[in-house]
This record gives C-alpha cells, sequence and structure tokens, in this order.
C-alpha cells in the first residue's frame, strides 16, 4: 500500500480513448446486432445440447459467423466427451388418484429398467434427505420438497436451491431408493421443471432415475402429503448415458495493433440444454459479446491487444469446453490479460466487479466511470469469478472481471423450455452491447498489466 | 316508460336488507371459506375433464361439501355424454432440423392411425386458410398462425383468436391435409398451448389430427418460414372419441322463507380441462359461489327466496352440464327469478351488468351501490349473458347478472398446464365472495319481478 503510485490523480485512460469508448456505446445503443445473431441462432439451430448433432451445426453457425463479421482469425477447437440424452419421460401420481405430472429428468440420470411403480416418501427438504438411515428407503421413491428458488439481483439463491439437485441422489440411493424425484430448482410457478447437471460422488454418476417436477406439482404434492394422503408414483424414464461424442469451442479473434499476443477474453457459451431454445441461457452471451467485439473491429484502428471472443461448447454439462479451452491454452495462459462472459442472461447490466492486480483497479475504476451512463454502478474490486467458463482460466491465474446483469427473473426461465427468443428485449441487449463494447475496448488498448503478483 | 312507478325515490331495498348485506360483505372479506373449498377440490380432485372418473369423484366431493355445509337439500342430476380423451401426442419439427414442439391436441380431434411425417404450408392467419381450394393440401400439414389473443378486461380477444381454433379443421380437412397445427389460442408467452374444443360443422367432428403448438413455438415456426426454410413435421396423436359415459350436475339448494319455488341461481363448473388443475376456471368459481350461499345460509333467517347453487358437469366439452339442467327443469325455467355463473377466473370482480325487465333495473342499480365500496362499478343493463351454462336458460327467458371479473390475465392460464392453485390470490377471492353474498341476498330477499315481459 505504501508503495502504490499516486497514479489516480492522471487517469490512466486518454481523452481519446474515452472518446472512442463512448462513441462506441451511442453506436451500440442503436445497433441491432446481437438481437440479429440471437434469433439466428435460436431460429436456425434452436436447441443445442452439449455434444449433440445441433451443437455441431451451431459451432460451424459460429464460425461462419466469424468469418462474415470480418473477425481476423476464426478456428474450432474439438474435444470429446461423454454424452447423456434425456431420452422419453413418463411420470404421474398413481395414489391418491392419476393425475399426469410435469417433470424432466435431471442431467446424468440413469434409466428406469422398466417403468417404477412405489410408494412416495416425503421429505420436506434436503436435509431431512440427508439424514437418513441407508437402505431406509427400499421399495420407495423419495421426493424433496423444498421452497421455490428464492429470488435476487445476483442468483444468489441458486446456490441453496440446487443442493437438492447437485447431491440429493446420493442420499437417496444410499437409502436404496427406486429413484428420486424433486422440486424443481426453479423460481418460476409455471408448470416446467428445471433441468441441469448433478454432480458427481467419487467421480461416479447416480444409478437411479433422477426427476425435477415443476413447483406447481411440489405445491399439489405437498398438499396431499399434508392431508395426510398416502402418495404413489409411476415413473418411466429412458435418460442415460450415450458413450463419447465430439464437442468444441469456437475461437474468434480481432488480432491486435501493438500487442497481438496479449488477449482480453470475452464470450459465452454456444450449447443451450434441451427444453428451450438457449435464448437467454446463453444465446444472449454469445450475441452480446460476438456484437460488442465487432463493434470494436468497425473502428478505424485495431485496439493494441487482441480481442478474443470464445463460444465455449459443452458448458451446462461440466464446463467441457472451459476446462478443455484452459488446457490447450494452458502455456499461452500468462498472455490472457482478463477475462469475462456473458452467461447471465439478457437483461441490463447494473454493476462491474473485478478481480484484478490491485495497481491496476484504478482502469477498472476509470472505466466504471465511463459506462455509468447506462446505469452501472462500480462494484467490488476483489470479486472472484468472471463467469462459469472462466473459472478453469481464473485458476490458473487470470485476472477477471464482470459486467453483472440484473438476474432476479432470470430463473423463472433458466434451464426451461421457457427460455425462448421472445424473452429478450432488444434494448435491454443493446444496453449490454454498449457496456461491453467499451469496457473491452479500454482493456484492450492500454499496456496496464492486470495480473496478481504472486 | 309513462306507466313506470316513481320507485326510484324509495329504494327497493329496504334498511335492514341493506345492513344484513353489508355485514356479509364484513364477513366475506375475513373468510377463508372459499379459498379452503377451491384448495380442495384442486388438490383431493385434480384435474376432472367431462365425463371421466375424476369428474364422476368432483360430483361426490360437491354433494358431500353441500352436506357439510348445510345445504337444505343436495341432488346429483346425472346425464349422459360422448367421451373424448387427448391420449398421447408426439410432435416434432423434422425440417430444417429435429425440435421437439409443445402442443396439445385440440378437443374433438382424430387420432392419427400412424405417425404422421409431412411439409408443412404455412398460413399467416385463418383467414389464409379459409381462401384455400379443395383438395389443395393433400399430403400437406397446415400450419395456421396468428397473432398472441389480445388482452383485454373483458376478454374480448378470445372470440378472434378463438376463431382458428373453431373452424380451422374444416378447411384443412376441405383441403385434404392430413392435419392442421395452429398457433395457441392464449394470450401468454409460454410454452403451453391453450387447449378447448373445436366446432361440429354439420353435426360432425373433424377427422383428421388436430393439434395447437404454444406461442413461442408459432414465433419459432413463423421465424423459420420467413427465413424460407422448407419446414416439415413429425406427428402421432392418440386423442380420440371413447363412447358414451355418464357426467352430471350437483344442485345445492338454501330453501326460501317466504317463496321456496322462487329461485336465485348461481355457480360454476365442476369439470375442467384435464391440462392443468383448473384452479382459476373453474375451481374458484365453484368456491365462489357456494361460499357466498353458505354465509348467507349462516344468517339467523332463510332469505325469502330459494338460493341454488349449481356445479355443472361437462362445460368445457360443449355446455353439456347447461343444457341437460335447462332440460330437465324446463317447466319450472319460469320460477328461476335471475341466474349467473362465475367462470372467469379468480380476480376481483370490477362491473355488475344485467338483462333483467327494465322496471326491476333499478334494483340492480341500487345493489350496485351498496357493492361499490368493493371497487364495483354499475355497467349495462341490457348486457345478455350471466356466464356460459346459464345461456341455455337465458334463452328461455331466465333473467341474467354477471359480477364481472378482472380477465385481463385469464388467458394467460386459462385450458392450460397452469391452471394451478397457486395462481389464485386468496384476498381478490374473497372479494368476489363478498360481491355475490350481498348480492345474491338481496336478488333472494326481494318481492321484485325480475322477467322481462314479451
Ligand atoms: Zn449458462
Ligand atoms: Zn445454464
Ligand atoms: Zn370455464
Ligand atoms: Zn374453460
Amino acid at each position: 500500500v505504501m508503495s502504490m503510485p499516486s497514479i489516480a490523480a492522471d487517469s490512466p485512460i486518454s481523452k481519446q480513448q474515452k472518446e472512442t469508448a463512448q462513441q462506441l456505446m451511442e453506436t451500440a445503443l442503436k445497433s441491432d446486432l446481437a438481437y440479429d445473431i440471437v434469433e439466428s441462432l435460436t431460429t436456425e439451430i434452436g436447441p443445442r445440447l452439449g455434444g449433440s448433432e445441433a451443437e455441431k451445426r451451431a459451432r460451424d453457425w459460429g464460425a461462419n459467423l466469424g468469418k462474415e463479421l470480418g473477425f481476423d482469425k476464426v478456428a474450432i477447437e474439438e474435444f470429446t466427451m461423454p454424452f447423456w440424452d434425456r431420452g422419453h419421460l413418463h411420470i404421474a401420481l398413481t395414489s391418491p388418484y392419476n393425475q399426469e405430472l410435469y417433470g424432466s429428468a435431471l442431467g446424468g440420470a440413469a434409466p428406469s429398467e422398466k417403468e417404477i411403480n412405489a410408494p412416495i416418501v416425503y421429505f420436506r427438504d434436503i436435509h431431512a434427505l440427508t439424514a437418513i438411515k441407508d437402505g431406509s428407503l427400499k421399495g420407495k421413491v423419495a421426493f424433496v420438497d423444498g421452497e421455490p428458488m428464492v429470488k435476487s439481483q445476483t442468483g444468489a439463491g441458486y446456490g441453496p436451491s440446487n443442493q437438492k439437485r447437485r447431491i440429493g441422489w446420493q442420499h437417496a440411493q444410499r437409502g436404496g431408493a427406486s429413484a428420486l424425484v424433486i422440486r424443481s430448482v426453479g423460481s418460476d410457478s409455471h408448470r416446467f421443471p428445471h433441468t441441469g447437471m448433478m454432480s458427481k460422488k467419487d467421480d461416479k454418476w447416480t444409478t437411479i432415475p433422477v426427476i425435477a417436477i415443476s413447483n406447481p406439482d411440489a405445491d399439489h404434492l405437498r398438499r396431499l402429503h399434508n392431508l395426510g394422503k398416502p402418495l404413489s408414483i409411476s415413473l418411466h424414464s429412458g435418460s442415460d448415458w450415450q458413450g463419447e461424442v465430439t464437442s468444441g469451442n469456437v475461437v474468434l479473434d480481432i488480432i491486435g495493433s501493438e500487442k497481438p499476443e496479449e488477449i482480453v477474453l470475452i464470450g459465452g457459451h454456444l450449447d443451450s440444454w434441451d427444453l428451450g431454445t438457449g435464448a437467454v441461457d446463453d444465446g444472449a452471451g454469445i450475441a452480446i459479446t460476438t456484437a460488442a467485439a465487432k463493434l470494436i473491429a468497425n473502428l478505424p484502428k485495431r485496439p493494441k491487444r487482441t480481442i478474443r471472443v470464445v463460444m465455449f461448447g459443452a458448458e451446462e454439462v461440466g464446463l467441457l469446453g472451459a476446462y478443455a479451452y484452459a488446457e490447450k491454452h494452458e502455456a499461452n495462459l500468462h498472455n490472457h490479460v482478463v477475462a469475462t462472459e456473458s452467461d447471465f442472461g439478457a437483461r441490463n447490466v447494473w454493476r462491474l466487479t473485478s478481480d484484478v492486480n490491485p495497481e491496476a483497479t484504478v482502469l477498472v475504476d476509470e472505466i466504471a466511470k465511463i459506462i455509468a451512463p447506462l446505469g452501472i454502478i462500480r462494484g467490488g474490486s476483489d470479486v472472484k469469478g468472471g463467469g462459469p467458463d472462466i473459472i478453469p482460466m481464473a485458476n490458473k491465474g487470470v485476472p477477471t472481471i464482470r459486467l453483472q446483469q440484473e438476474g432476479t427473473d432470470y430463473f423463472d426461465l433458466h434451464h426451461t423450455p421457457d427460455d425462448t427468443l421472445d424473452k429478450i428485449d432488444p434494448e435491454e441487449l443493446k444496453q449490454n452491447v454498449a457496456a461491453y463494447a467499451a469496457t473491452i475496448f479500454l482493456f484492450a488498448d492500454t499496456h496496464i498489466d492486470l495480473k496478481k503478483k504472486n
């Protein structure tokens, strides 16, 4: 602290850089490019589960887009991965009467060999399930209730709500249950279950079917349980692992004019869950970051550093593209000067956080002042995490920032069939592009070192 | 007009009647009874399609409820009807790529003998379809687009939007199409299609599968069509007619103290579509009217006229309970002094309309003044229609009134899987009961003749 130079008085951003950033924002707020990109991706490709044929079509789409937009370098970097497919599911209440339930298999769930017909054992929450004795659920289906996810601007409710999806199976399986059914992790009150991957334990996936049912269906089961009605269920699921397939990342570069080897990395993930068309998760992120880079490429001169847009593959199924990227580029990660991902929907950016060299924090502070007219405040300078696909490189020392999006309603749509294009407000998308274009330009056009010294 | 007595100066409502009505409103605004009723119906019975085993359980539930609440007379009036069941549906886009669509068979649709795989012919709206030449759609599936239903407080957008559901099949079938797919009639933007009955033509139902797809799915098809992509579809539907079954109406009476033969009829319909649990359509109507009658029954003295709550069966599939009631009670309809139904959701009542003897209109005006503190205005005195199940008796001269509910968002839920208990605001339900209890008490405790003279 004592040795910190007094650079706060002299802005690390020149008058011309500031004006360029402001022009980028103005242009972005009038540009339909991001909306056109997310419309094209969701319409022409549709749902694109990691490792699927559709995700392959998305990679070709992404590479073509990069060429059409005039990126300096376009590459597809393939990797292999195990493929899980949800197959067909039928789930219905059979006692106290017959009623179809709205459910979805969770990622990694095993199939039922044949139809399961069993009584339900009701657990008020995940804690009640984790407390069971081994073998106490034989011949039963466990149902874990809980509350609809608590809404919050930052998505803080997701982690706690997600516990039952992540680890519930371990306890149901330990109890000997034939299957696990959980209340949907989402915050919505529609008849859609929220899907997503479960966690492995000791590097193994579950051996039982695990199904999420919608919040209204879970409410229904709770009320019947509270009335003392004996509940039973019929369940037949075809979800299973299908062997090794190919996925990949699409890498688009705007080559820097002075320090081409130094990389400012932005992006989103190209894959989506299969239920919706992946508009807010994460077509929006692909569109915002690609459009922002294109607007910078339209400037008369390339910024000093290279701007790299990565369209990550297979994020939803375990950040597989992110790990593949960090591994492939490991020797060059020291040249990744800052990284961030747009993967939290399509609502306005409201806060800029960072985790960079303390001596470079002033640069982020100054950038925050420039984008403040977009309705963005400066958040913490010690906030880890540039987005899910940034984790593997952040773990290896790459500095990160985040343009945080308004996420209060994100989990109404996230990982449900309702994640479709109509949910995106074109004006809010423009605000995102404006924030990215200005911010990324300023990081790319500086010489300031963002890396932490340790 | 010249002979109209000057009763406007002297209110037709006594001070004591007014006070009783006000007490009823106060009590209703504190009572959970209606919510308890709709919670019980949706939870303990669940979805209850007209003619199904579940609707039979609902009738027994309704009769038991009437006895428990101390109605003076409880009856189940059975009738027979043809039963249509939606069976299993699979519908997916197969060109330009494979993507599951979210669809539901429309009521009365025929099954596909085997899987249909055919190109789609796109029609921008129902008018484009009605203009086709006979035989011009052979080997094709017709898709009728349109707009999401226009929202309106009164539901005025439903009729126009509904045309494609009602009569679309006649033109698709005339064209020789293998099936008809339509944009959902609802106003929501969720991945739920809106179901409902089609119309017969020359007393015959369609011979082809007819499927509604959700608004976001229809948007998707429109965008692909606009891009010039050739669309094709795979479709397999098991929906079919299943022969003659039994349905019925439940009739609950609070017998009048002075004119027991004169009937003030209120009610709702007991059946629901099978996709949701029929909370807003029409568990709410059953709950509101039953609770209102019960609050009146709790008074120290029965009102002069009989109050009858009818829980109509099989409304959704063609007002079958309503026609059965009007036929069975035909000889006594002259004693039905006024009739109304609650069947427009569970939001607040905002307007009172009527269609009664002009000389009795002043009574409705005075009632409107008493319920005005609930946020209700007086609407037209020449507005026909006391609700769908009232149509057959209104056609035979029974006077009607309507306590109109706020319906702007009703068609977001109506006839979709999303029609579940969580969508009901208990406070708004209480306002409905207050309006019904006061209004119905005042109609039942007067001697004024409401019948039109012709
Ligand atoms: Zn994501
Ligand atoms: Zn996701
Ligand atoms: Zn209805
Ligand atoms: Zn209805």
